[in-house]
C-alpha cells in the first residue's frame, strides 16, 4: 500500500488553497495518520462531473436530485472512490489499520452524534461566513456559490450578513453556540485537552476544522478571528495550535 | 459509606409510581450501581421548598428567577444534596468508585454533547407527552404542571397536541428524530448494542429514560408505545429490556 491516495478539494485564494470546513476534516486526517496524498483541486460547478467519473455516491438529494459533495478520496491501493469526511475517516481507520485511530473501537455512536450537536450550534454562523468564503473563491466558484446560496437565504449575496444591532446580536450567538462546545470540551478536563482525552479523535479534527475554515476565510488579523480565538479563555487558538503539525504532510 | 441515599422524585399513577424522564435516569444510575437508595415522592408545587431546606442548586434560571429541578438525593454518607442527573450520576462516579461507570475515563465531553443532539431531536415529542403526562399525576401536580405548560406553549392544556392531518406529521417528525438517533446508534453496531460498546452508559440510561417515560405515560398498550417500540428494527424496546435489571433496586 504505497501509492498516494488522492484527495479532491476545492481551492480558495488562501495561504496553501484550502479553506472548506469539510475538505480540512480529510486534510487532517491524512496527516494524523500518515498517509500520503497528492490534491486535486476542484471548482464547485466540476465537483458532480468529477465525483461521477470518480465513482463516489452522492452524500445527500435535495428535491429528489443526488448532491455531490467533497472532499472526496480515491485510494489506488484498493480501488476505493469515496466521498463524505466522516466516511472517509472511517474507510482510512479500516484501511490502515496500523495508523491512529479517528474513531478508536467503540466511539463511533458518540463521535456522530456530537458532530449533530456540535453542527446545530453553529445555526447563526453561516450568515458571516457565506460572503467571507465567496470572497476568497476563483470566479467560477464564485457564481455557484452566489447562485446557491442566494437561493438558500432568499436574498442577495450582499445581504446575507447582518449589519448594525442585528451583527452584534447574531455574532453574540455564534459565540454562545461555541460556549456550549467549550462547555463539553470541560466536563473531560482531567482527562486530557482533546474531546477525548490525551489523543486527538475525529471531533477534535471536525471543530480544528470549522475553526480553521474561520481562520481561512477572514485572516488571522481580522476581528472576526481574534475575537474567535478570544472566546472560551483563547481555547480554540489553542486548539488549532495543538494541531497544527497535521496541518501539512509531513 | 452504608446508609441509603434518599433520591427525590414525582410521583404519578403509573406502576412503580416513577415516570418522569429526568427521575428515571437517577433511578437507573443508582440500580446500575447497585448503591441502596429509598424515594421521597415530591408533588410539583413542594419542589421548590424541599430543594431549598436540602440545600441543592437551582438547575436553571428563567427571566432572573432560580428553577429547582428533580431528580435530587441526598447522600447521607457524605452528607452531600444534589440536583439534576447528570450531575448526580457524575458524584456517583467519584463517590463510590468501585462501581461501575456512568462516565467512563474520557467520554464526559462525548457524553454531555450526545445528551445535547439527543435532546434536540426530540422537539416534536413534547406536544403530545404534555397532556399524557398531565393525565397520570396527582391533583396538586397537575394543576402545576397545566399552569406553566399553558404559558409554555401559549395555548390551553387540551388544545396543545396536535389532532388530524397535523398529528400524523408531527408524530413523523418524532420517528425521523428517533431515526437519527438509530443512526448513530448503527454505527457502533460492531462494537456492542449499547452506544459505547458492551457496557450501558450514562447516555444509554438517558435514552432509555425517555424511553420509559413514554411508555409509563401512554401504558404499554397504547397505539403510542406499540408504534415507538416498533420503530427502527424493534430497538426501543429491546433497549429497555436490556436495561430492565436496572428498573428495581436489587
Amino acid at each position: 500500500m504505497s501509492a498516494k491516495i488522492t484527495l479532491y478539494d476545492i481551492p480558495g485564494r488562501v495561504a496553501g488553497g484550502a479553506w472548506s470546513p469539510s475538505t480540512w476534516k480529510t486534510r487532517y486526517a491524512l496527516n494524523f495518520k500518515g498517509i500520503p496524498f497528492d490534491t486535486i483541486w476542484v471548482e464547485f460547478p466540476d465537483i458532480e462531473a468529477i465525483s461521477r467519473k470518480l465513482g463516489t455516491l452522492p452524500t445527500s438529494h435535495r428535491n429528489g436530485k443526488p448532491r455531490y459533495t467533497l472532499p472526496a478520496i480515491h485510494d489506488p491501493n484498493t480501488s476505493t472512490p469515496l466521498a463524505e469526511s466522516a466516511l472517509i475517516a472511517e474507510y482510512l481507520d479500516s484501511a490502515y489499520p496500523d495508523t491512529p485511530k479517528l474513531f478508536p473501537p467503540g466511539t463511533r455512536p458518540l463521535q456522530y452524534a456530537f458532530i449533530d450537536a456540535f453542527m446545530s450550534h453553529l445555526d447563526a454562523l453561516w450568515q458571516f461566513t457565506t460572503p467571507a468564503t465567496h470572497a476568497i473563491l476563483n470566479p467560477p466558484s464564485q457564481a455557484h456559490v452566489r447562485r446557491t446560496r442566494e437561493v438558500a437565504f432568499g436574498r442577495k449575496l450582499e445581504e446575507i450578513a447582518p449589519t448594525g444591532a442585528a451583527a452584534e446580536e447574531e455574532w453574540a450567538k455564534v459565540k454562545s453556540g461555541l460556549e456550549i462546545v467549550a462547555g463539553w470540551q470541560d466536563k473531560g478536563k482531567n482527562d486530557g485537552s482533546f474531546f477525548l482525552g490525551k489523543e486527538p479523535v475525529f471531533v477534535d479534527f471536525a471543530v480544528a476544522s470549522f475553526l480553521m475554515f474561520m481562520k481561512k476565510i477572514w485572516g488571522e488579523d481580522s476581528s472576526q478571528w481574534r475575537d474567535i480565538s478570544s472566546w472560551s479563555g483563547g481555547r480554540w487558538g489553542t486548539l488549532l495550535k495543538a494541531l497544527e503539525k497535521y496541518e501539512t504532510a509531513l
